[in-house]
């Protein structure tokens, strides 16, 4: 049997109730997922909320107990001192540790993905990482320079050529080989791990009305078109650079299958309008299949049981289907 | 019985065949819509669809006759020599004539407000007409200087404190003193013109994260929040800055009647997926009352007959709305 690994991500944050409220609506399928956490603040959690819930420690080897959460007990905190929405240097270390063992166990072949429940750059930073967050991390644990960051959905894929930046410096950010890198990662991924034969990709423009012929910006023409064009010299079927206020219509009308954004909110704008809930964040490029929730750790309503699990089970259906698909093209 | 004044746009565009298509789907009501443009360009368009329709000549003061459409006939162009797509020197001079037309009679009393069809840039400036278009074309002739472009629907309405400009201009082009007249031109129009009492208006941020504690940019500290705290110190219930990439769900919820934007596609992205065929421009802070369709004269289809009447509709029915609301104030 296949194994996935749910990173529990922030003890205090709303990772360990969506895990839960997943597992309580999970069907079995050929893959096992294993949560890579810790089974007292699991039980703690369920505690609280009223959720029924067993548990086993899960060991590579260890047989399927129908029924039970397969925990992979990698902490061991004081439930008693934690607070909801209040992470302290421990429970820090603790989802940094989930996350390196589950790439560990990846890389080694004995799971097939990862999905990640979320963390913050505040807990992140407060227990001594300097990452940004998963993304930069996962890259820095697999020895990955060039990763693509993409929001994927039913109905809209997003991927990004600039995410954590202010506005003003996106324009400067824009490179013609940079642009390409990213048709070309975006292309393998919806090839490989979407399983696309032939990836309809259309490229949003940074100005308003693509530019309108110059009079509205210039790096249509001197940046965006030249990367389209290099990347349709080596075979790749990609088109724009389109109007932004119209090109989401059309993807998520069916046309394409994804859309190549300039900048943050011009791809999670529309990809949240449509994908609030159900959003799923996947990293391109890694040598390991990894999905993530689209949403952070929530402080304010952790513990609460309000928190939405939508966005976890999509995840792990699309790292279920990505890993499928790996696997296809491998065999 | 009170008028509307249908421009019928750029002769050559989509104009035409939408007002056709309006009218053969319009019930009446309180407010008669009366054609100002070219009875001769209609009847072509009507021959060549095969649409039943019949036409009479509108004067002020002239009987309604039910069942035919009513032109004011301000031009008689020469039909075999136009062309579909094609503007031409005549067609131009024509469309900014029924314009003219429209607000003199609404500046005189005669009409409650103006509905207009798509003209295009192109076409004004081979007219010999400097204006980018409709929109400061009304601010010159009804000498206003504060004006508002709205786009709005049933489900989201969104105001821009910059439109047609480069993005890497955008965040220069932002001035405290500005967006608090945005802001509370937004407002007055949400009181009056669509007759909410206790407008909910969001303010977007300009940075991803709302500049995530200026991490990601400062615009959000250094003159978005100043703006709307002079606003709140005036009295006018406005909140923000939000992170630009969930508002939009937010409103479109239900939670805000207005999203005050910072730029062209922050705008008109979430709202061109939300109200693709059915969205409505209006002037805000002009004296007469207009609405437009939201899209252009696309001339790649005029006079095929598959231009969407929807967004016409839509127009007209919120220019009933707004007329009505401000005549409730004057009483």
């Amino acid at each position: 049997m296949r194994h996935i690994a749910i990173t529990m991500g922030c003890p205090v944050g709303v990772g360990p109730e969506i895990v839960l409220h997943f597992f309580s609506q999970f069907s079995a399928s050929a893959y096992l997922p294993v949560v890579f956490g810790d089974r007292g603040v699991l039980q703690r959690c369920a505690d609280e909320l009223k959720i029924k819930a067993e548990f086993y420690a899960w060991q590579p080897g260890a047989p399927v107990q129908e029924g039970r959460i397969p925990v992979f007990e990698l902490s061991h905190l004081p439930v008693k001192d934690l607070a909801w929405g209040k992470p302290t240097i421990a429970t820090g270390k603790a989802m940094v540790h989930y996350i390196e063992q589950a790439v560990r166990l990846i890389l080694e072949g004995t799971f097939s993905a990862m999905v990640t429940c979320p963390i913050s750059k505040a807990s992140l930073n407060q227990a001594g990482y300097s990452f940004p967050g998963h993304t930069e991390m996962l890259a820095a644990l697999t020895g990955s320079s060039r990763y693509v960051m993409m929001m994927a959905g039913s109905r809209l894929r997003v991927t990004l050529a600039t995410i954590h930046c202010p506005l003003s410096s996106v324009p400067a950010r824009l490179k013609r080989t940079e642009l390409a890198d990213l048709i070309r990662t975006t292309h393998a991924a919806l090839c490989h791990d979407f399983g696309i034969a032939v990836p309809r990709i259309a490229v949003a423009a940074l100005n308003p009305h693509a530019g309108e012929s110059g009079l509205f910006g210039r790096e249509e023409e001197t940046i965006i078109r030249p990367a389209i064009e290099d990347m349709r010299a080596q075979g790749i079927e990609v088109q724009g650079p389109f109007p932004p206020d119209t090109i989401f219509h059309k993807a998520a009308a069916g046309l394409y299958d994804v859309v190549i954004c300039m900048y943050h909110d011009q791809g999670l704008i529309p990809f949240k309008l449509l994908h609030f809930k159900d959003g799923v964040n996947v990293t391109l490029g890694l040598p390991i299949v990894r999905t993530s929730v689209d949403h952070g750790t929530a402080y304010d309503i952790a513990g609460k049981g309000i928190a939405d699990p939508a966005s976890l089970a999509a995840a792990v259906d699309m790292a279920v289907l990505i890993a499928e698909n790996r696997n296809v093209r491998e065999r």
